[in-house]
């Protein structure tokens, strides 16, 4: 028995509460009783459990004595280690900070096929420590390096065939793209869409669904998991041909020219401004987020049971683009996002990204413009979560707005218009948009087809 | 008088040799008698001496009594630092070096103009204290942040305006791109063309060429540096329309993500493999390069005198690409480059990229080849340095080869054939297409042209 637990609400038997009280809006998501039959079997089979340990305590994870840094015993997954930025953007010069360091690449990958004229997806139900609700719907494979070459020996991850060897089959998407810049110290996946013609049974874990209705079930909270999302903005959708980004990529040129930021790995003991302690590390200022230790215990077909730390971010963050038509062409109004951890010192971002409690006395610019916005304004308000497998208990408000005439047509400096086919175009190319901006795309594919 | 000085005869008075002794090529390069003139005159009118002197002794730049890690007083400029890194790519599985840190983005900016139909650019007979030959042909504007914000309090950067502020000029290209991902690290440099419509008088210092003009003398050795190799590479020429480059970025995201490229930076005294003296630091090898100090001594207009540390390569490197045409189209073999410095672990380079001397025990792939084609098949072969400001006496064989039937039309899998239009569409964007391999498409540009 472990000497620490705390916050044990945050344990949560899967088949506590049932599925409606858990997704409230699942029942007016528009999919069929067989779905929902589906998801609900799957979230009373998987029983599982998650409880803050303190980091001291973690099984399989070793805090270096010299610098504090966290790391598992294998070498592999990932570290946590400390990050120092000096940066001439903003307002603040230079910060510490504690950072996910995953240098492998894994592989984000969806399989589709097309069924009675439909595109399909085929879907996973799959359990991760950091959701409230445990379960979320993620990619047909969502494996790191170290997951599918089995360094944790686990059972071998499934479908992973079709995409580190896809063979005869139609290789749709193949880039790799970023995560949260300012936890992830130059992580990126592989975010892969591949079409299979051929017909195979999928076990129960598993589920065609129409890519339609995967777009509806974006609007139901915590559902569709952030890989998923990625994976989803990266599909093609609609417009062919290739729309002339010539004047987004200079602004954007111009705008990473005029800034540094010149970042360092140190010792995540001792950083400033942080407490390091024996069962977490906390801003001092109570803000940000806090590293904690989690023991999971997860029963499907098998019973696992393991240790890991997580970033647990403190507040709710909100995400949004302002979207507006210009010939009838809607445009986002991205802003490049100046992080720590993104591979080249900024990326394409939406209007908004902040957790408001962080910015209690300079509110980021459009922050209010979108928390203002009247009801007939908002295309898409949904609490979604970030990657549950590093991230506890994370959440962000995810907002389309319909910009009215108050919203400025000249934007600020580092705003541009894009349109979505623009953006599209980029995602071919890795690192120009940000997970949290893929995440909109995805959404916003959900408002354009209906759902 | 400085205690310590070596290699003297590394000091080249500027004045001291002819320009045709200088540049025999020269000779049959094609240019006018005219310009001949004016780089007579250049030569003559610039004065200019380096020394090779101790690290410990160099005035302003302070050895971090710690790490040994070699900075400037204003904390400006660059750094030379210490970097581990540790790879699943290759032979080697680990290593440390010393690498150039300089964290601030610079201008590679060309002024170009349309004259009696022709394009021509806007060139600089600039000093460089790397240069064997000390001159060099450089862009209009080649600046890092540090000089053109004047952090040496030395004069203003002409014509810089164009480029900060371009307002009604035509911005051909803008493009952040990467530099030496061995020596750098993470370095980019900001890649400008502006067209402009006016006509303005320019001082003897600079002078209009030709852009054919200008690719002859890439044939010169040692003439076009490497700033102008950059941007000319990135100059449209020819072709419109958008290629397809799904196959080729698809190639390059499976082998990107095959590898794992961790790098951390070190304490510079004290990395395995190297010997950090008062003079210098050399690998005990004798291999790869050493970082050694230099005082400048230089007279234009004005007389200026400054010491700085600079790498210094050991050996001549080979730089090459192998060409073949698929149903008349000119395709190149590029090789996915794993580099410690690069941004995300491998750019687009050439087919053969090496210093021979490194590895006399086992060649690189395609390295025999080259050297050994028939002088039929050799399209450009001249010796051209790299960046005179911060690498000592680099010198690059870069060559162009005509494949015969003994090259594979199947590539081994770290190697693709790309499209010279399907090159061109990526440097649009930054970090695909490495510096070495930008160099040899401006050589391309300059056998297509019949130069």
């Amino acid at each position: 028995m472990r000497r620490y637990r705390e916050d044990s609400s945050a344990t949560l038997q899967s088949s506590d509460i049932g599925m409606l009280q858990r997704w409230p809006r699942l029942a007016d998501s528009g999919v069929d009783q067989e779905f929902l039959a589906w998801l609900e079997r799957r979230v009373r089979k998987i029983s599982c459990s998650v409880d803050r340990i303190a980091l001291a305590e973690m099984r399989s994870w070793h805090l270096d004595a010299s610098t504090g840094n966290i790391k598992h015993s294998s070498g592999r997954f990932f570290t946590i280690e400390g990050l120092h930025t000096r940066t001439t953007h903003g307002t603040v010069a230079e910060w510490s900070q504690p950072i996910i360091s995953q240098p492998e690449i894994g592989i984000l990958g969806l399989l589709v096929r097309k069924h009675n004229g439909t595109l399909q997806c085929l879907i996973q139900a799959k359990m991760e420590p950091g959701n409230a609700k445990m379960m979320q719907l993620s990619p047909t494979v969502q494996a790191t390096r170290s997951n599918y070459t089995r360094a944790h020996h686990g059972s071998a991850t499934r479908y992973l065939e079709y995409f580190t060897d896809p063979q005869d089959h139609t290789v749709l998407v193949d880039v790799l793209q970023s995560e949260q810049g300012s936890w992830f110290l130059r992580k990126r996946n592989r975010n892969m869409i591949v079409l299979v013609e051929e017909d195979f049974a999928v076990d129960d874990g598993y589920r065609w669904v129409d890519v339609r209705d995967l777009r509806r079930l974006l609007r139901v909270e915590q559902l569709i998991n952030m890989d998923t999302r990625s994976v989803l903005s990266c599909l093609p959708d609609g417009e062919r041909g290739e729309p002339d980004t010539t004047r987004l990529l200079r602004w954007f040129t111009g705008v990473k020219s005029r800034h540094e930021v010149a970042t360092r790995r140190v010792p995540l003991r001792g950083i400033e401004g942080w407490r390091y302690g024996p069962e977490r590390i906390t801003h001092d200022s109570g803000l940000y987020f806090d590293i904690v230790g989690v023991c999971v215990t997860a029963a499907d077909r098998e019973v696992l049971e393991w240790d890991q730390p997580m970033l647990s971010p403190r507040g709710q963050g909100v995400v949004s683009f302002v979207v507006k038509n210009f010939d009838g062409v809607a445009h986002l109004a991205v802003r490049a996002r100046f992080q720590a951890g993104v591979l080249d010192a900024a990326e394409l971002g939406p209007t908004v990204q902040c957790t408001p409690a962080n910015y209690l006395q300079h509110p980021p610019r459009f922050l209010d413009y979108v928390l203002g916005a009247s009801a007939d304004r908002i295309l898409f308000d949904t609490v979604l979560t970030e990657e549950g497998g590093r991230f506890y208990h994370s959440e962000n408000r995810y907002m389309l707005i319909e910009a009215d005439e108050d919203f400025p047509v000249a934007l600020p400096p580092e705003f541009c218009w894009a349109s979505v086919h623009q953006l599209e175009a980029l995602l071919r190319h890795g690192y120009y948009v940000n997970v949290e901006a893929r995440s909109l795309l995805a959404c916003l594919q959900a408002v354009r087809c209906g759902a």
